[in-house]
């Protein structure tokens, strides 16, 4: 079969579900954008720049199972980095393909702007060999091989992967030995698999106090509803780190709240720290999402599931993939089912009738709580927006997209452009403070001019707010420019009619609210908030990273 | 002497004049930031993302000699990272201070937010390597020794360094030699230097038609003075890279215009192909400065200066530093000087009276090429701007920012807050066009919170132009959003009041170049000009970048 070596990655990415590719046009990948532009089954979206394209990308892949972004060789590429690290760290398997300069200018070491003029063409792809599981510079040898091997592992391992294409080959002709066809997960050896369901049945049925640990993997591998199944039919109470927000549906029965170390409701952190076999789910037990490190688990407990293996009492069964893993306990298991587990109660908090009093987080976020719904997509920025969502009982259905372990500013404004493209059909939600906001501000603009209507809910708290609680509450370096928020949307679009605000009482977001139900456009919603008004969670958290960063000898402490 | 290696670090960067450092607030920098926050002698700089803040520190390394910025781990450096890889190609020296976790949690591995959360503390020192001259993760037993190792390279070699500093050692008190000295450049061996003016020496009066081929290596060396003596006294003839516009003013007698291949002034374009000494100051003949290697530069007339070597007739003489070497030329010639050459004559060309009818770019070019006076700090989009500004004779003391290797759209917003702080008492000019513009806009609410006053001209041609000319004329991913310009920077900043204006025509332009004069504030001008609109020899550029790039069979080609 005759491809040419452009359509061949197209396609490839078609057989992921992929239909919209995000970056910015250069040089070097016009010849890709060009196919693109006159093939109907994807399309481009043309981003601000390039990093924030790679948030958008990821933001997509989060709702699709997979994105996509195009850059042009080292001014491009480099500059998306760390939102593909970003991607990497949360287990997002996003596709960069860069358009590097002609592969004859390549061969012969050319001096070329968009590299360091040194005839050095290692150099890109070095850094992107750090951040990233598979890569390829295609050539038209290596193509019909190259090209399938790493989309193959991004969607195996739900990690990014880094094409490059040069700029003179995306229309050249290859060979492939069949139909394109979608990359499979790799299937359980069957003797494992055997071998494993017997022990971990074993062990589940011996056990007092079970209880599941749930982490990212077990969306990036859809493997909600088998877990939640084995958990029923055993009686397993379940748990989630905060990476996995909202994994679980927060209505299941059986589930205990998230797990944050100490931070965490005390019933569950003593559950946890006397629980004789917790089934973890790909966890990390990262500083951030453990209040820093002060979780308890019992070792001789754990029960390690990761996406291709089991490890038990210091036995390891590799080849043994979890949605093989889960069935088998499910159909193994003949004993009557365990009794129903009773669910969560919901916090019934008062909310105070709307006011001309200023807002403060406490009332915003249970007004939030309110209006957030079933299947809501929420983009929620780390700071007080993420500690707040973290701590609310959400409806079943809520998908809440973040970035707890890599941690960058600025991600969710482009990547709510990519969650909205990947799930047109549902209401998405941002809450970004000022801070994060400005990194990436100009992608309002994008979402604009591709006419999404998400709400948008900017937190103004007049700077860094949680670095003020960790280091410098009055230092300068902790200030940012004062916008006009509320104004900058129309800016950025002389066509579009969004429509914005900037409320400071409960009697405003009150009407803002109101018109966000009953306007089909972009709202954008500033509320101001107090500098220093933050959940009092987050506040112990900051503490704690003041010691750990610091020590004893740092500037707030000798002060 | 004792000292801490936070003060150790802040006093080596201000032996080298760096007064002002820029970046972006993170939880792993804090310590380091309070430090400055109490230090008179420098100033933090805050940007709005860490991109931003590596252009910043760039551009005020083109005025001062060297630059700084401050990072956080991950997702605040490998941000700068590109911006930083810029400085490496363009021969700026950049120091790059990233905060990381604290040293305890570095060596044993923790899973940390901001990495990937699997205990690798390498990956982004990795990325590093590859675009930095020197690198260092500072411990207490270290600092003494690599931080200045570090330094002093950036400053000997006029390329980027990356010094980690772990969170929790800013307040270590370490024991160094004595105080602390500004770096030196290496000297020269005396008797390969006087082997080396010898044969120099000689190569130049046995010469026939010597010229003098200068790059960027004359202006980050501060060899201009130099250079022009020497020319004046053996009668040699100067032409420049397009990297090293206005490094030698353009008034110099003897003066050719820039050298850009046959891309060139016809005169010169014969002169250099004709010539039997060229002297190569640290040249590189790269795709983008030589109209695609369209050069003529006989390979035996060659004579490469470096800026520690001299290679003539294929004997190298290492250790020779090349402003020892022209000042032994000066030294050693004791024959009559040549005569005085000829200054470059200067095109008149007439300027048509203000109208209402609409602007082009021949007109606008030819307007500003009146606006500009001596001593102007132009900083200089890649495009249009620089395609136009490139070609024009500029008055003496202009100094030319920009980008034209690495190339990075979206570059000279936040370079010329840099060069702003580092001449503050200089006009400073940006020419910059929509597309790269929406790329780091934000920045203009950095300029107006540091109360900057630069006259930003925003070239609005509705979307990438230079790539329409490339490939895809009318292809919608040459498109970009349609942004109200002239009314971002109101909305940007609540207390400022800069100067804004959108024109369209001649008179409008007129009006908008009075205001300017008469205030003292940052004055932003949206100059609309035809999509397609683009000064000639842009035209020519494409054209050879789509044959380069895309070959014989591309879609433009093809079509």
């Amino acid at each position: 079969m005759k491809i040419t070596i452009g359509q061949f990655i197209l396609q490839q990415l078609r057989t992921l579900n992929i239909e919209h590719i995000y970056g910015v046009p250069g040089d070097y990948n016009l010849s890709l954008l060009e196919m693109i532009e006159h093939d109907d089954s994807v399309q481009f979206v043309g981003n601000c720049n390039e990093l924030n394209a790679s948030y958008a990308a990821d933001g997509y892949a989060r709702l699709n199972g997979a994105g996509a972004l195009i850059t042009t060789y080292g001014v491009g590429d480099l500059a998306a980095l760390s939102g593909i690290a970003g991607a990497y760290a949360e287990s997002s398997p996003v596709i960069c393909l860069a358009g590097t300069p002609p592969l004859h200018a390549m061969k012969d070491h050319a001096l070329l702007h968009h590299s360091l003029a040194d005839g050095n063409f290692d150099n890109v792809m070095n850094c992107f060999k750090q951040f990233t599981v598979a890569q390829a510079l295609i050539t038209p040898e290596n193509a019909a091989r190259e090209i399938p091997r790493v989309i193959a592992a991004a969607w195996t391992e739900k990690k990014p992967v880094y094409l490059q294409l040069p700029s003179d080959i995306c229309e050249v002709q290859i060979d492939i030995a069949g139909p394109v066809a979608a990359p499979q997960l790799p299937a359980s050896d069957p003797h494992n698999l055997q071998l494993a369901a017997k022990a971990l049945l074993q062990r589940l049925r011996s056990a007092k106090h079970p209880l599941m640990l749930v982490d990212q993997m077990v969306d990036r591998y859809q493997l909600q509803q088998l877990t939640i199944a084995v958990a029923q039919r055993f009686g397993i109470a379940l748990t989630n780190m905060p990476t996995a927000k909202c994994i679980i549906p927060e209505t299941t029965a059986g589930w205990m709240g998230g797990y944050s170390g100490n931070l965490s409701r005390p019933e569950l952190f003593e559950l946890m720290a006397k629980s004789d076999c917790v089934l973890s789910f790909g966890v990390r037990l990262v500083d951030s999402t453990t209040g820093y490190f002060s979780h308890q688990i019992p070792a001789a407990a754990q029960v390690d599931i990761q996406p291709y293996s089991l490890k038990l009492d210091n036995t390891a069964y590799p080849a043994v993939a979890t949605a093989d893993l889960l069935q088998a306990l499910l159909d193994a298991d003949d004993r009557p089912h365990a009794a129903p587990m009773a669910t969560l109660p919901n916090p019934h908090a008062q909310l105070a009738a709307p006011s001309d009093s200023p807002l403060d987080q406490a009332y915003f976020w249970q007004r939030m709580s309110r209006f957030i719904r079933e299947d809501d997509v929420l983009v929620v920025e780390n700071g007080t927006s993420g500690a707040a969502v973290g701590g609310m009982r959400m409806p079943d259905g809520v998908k809440v997209v973040n970035q707890p372990i890599w941690g960058s500013i600025g991600y969710t404004l482009p990547a709510l452009l990519g969650t909205l493209m990947a799930a047109p059909q549902r209401r998405h939600m941002l809450f970004i403070g000022d801070g994060s906001f400005q990194l990436t501000a100009q992608e309002v603009s994008t979402l604009l001019r591709y006419e999404q209507k998400p709400i948008i809910f900017l937190i103004n708290n007049d700077g860094y707010t949680i670095e003020r609680y960790i280091l410098g509450e009055n230092s300068s370096y902790n200030d940012i420019g004062p916008w006009d928020y509320a104004k900058l949307p129309a800016v950025l679009n002389t066509q579009a009619r969004p429509f914005c605000a900037a409320v400071a009482t409960s009697q405003q977001l009150e009407l803002a609210l109101e018109h966000t139900s009953r306007q089909e456009t972009l709202a954008f919603i500033e509320v101001k908030l107090p500098m220093m008004d933050t959940p009092p969670v987050m506040k112990e958290f900051c503490n704690r990273c003041n010691s750990f960063n610091f020590g004893l000898t740092n500037p707030r402490r000798s002060a």
